[in-house]
């Protein structure tokens, strides 16, 4: 798969940095929060987790416009800005994400922080426009 | 002034890491980027310092809506998170903003990274939602 990401800095792809995610709320004004993120090399796709409750969620499913902010975590004045869209929502039926990125950000094999009622749903990412800075 | 920003976390405020200032761009797309801040705490207002060039200007003279996540730099896991509209475009004419967040974040008097023609602004933020989290 082609990328319009640079090559100078895929590296932030896979740094344990947070994510700044935009989206759109509900009367049309942005939101912003961090997430835990982890980069598809091979869909060439961002995957947050997200529960079904989350604000994030819901304005997600409205609408499927997104950008993503990724600062290296090494550097503050050097950054990735992913713009695109929600290419898929999957149900993360075995939890394989949300332990995966719990794997990656805090060294354990399982997250035990969500309610048993929780529903985690794992958002692919794609980006139409990339820039970088610093 | 009254506020709505939580006590516990009007810390994060005065600290020195960066703002996450989302905007609508020209497609109704979400755009974000990192940038310096300055709490204005007399007007409860928070300042950003923008060339007229820059696209998150153009974003926020044509919709002046914007979400603001400030995490704390000490600690990612901790942030807040602003949502609210540009109060003002002041001209910063003596360039007392921007010399002020040099001070603040680099130490040094003066910010000299501009070119002769960038023009710079103060916007004014004024929250109507915070949200906090850690």
């Amino acid at each position: 798969m082609d990328t319009i990401i640079p090559g100078s800095h895929r590296d932030i792809l896979d740094a344990k940095g947070f994510a700044f995610i935009a989206t759109i709320g509900p009367r049309a004004a942005p939101h912003v929060s961090p997430t835990w993120y982890l980069w598809d090399a091979d869909t060439e796709q961002l995957l947050i987790s997200l529960t079904t409750e989350w604000q994030k969620y819901r304005n997600l499913q409205r609408k499927p416009h997104v950008a993503v902010c990724i600062p290296d975590p090494a550097n503050p004045y050097r950054y990735l800005e992913l713009r695109g869209k929600v290419d898929a929502f999957d149900l993360d039926e075995n939890r394989n994400l949300i332990n995966t990125l719990t794997k990656k950000y805090v060294g354990l094999d399982e997250h035990t922080r969500d309610q048993p009622s929780d529903v985690r749903v794992v958002v692919r990412i794609s980006a139409e426009y990339a820039r970088c800075f610093g």
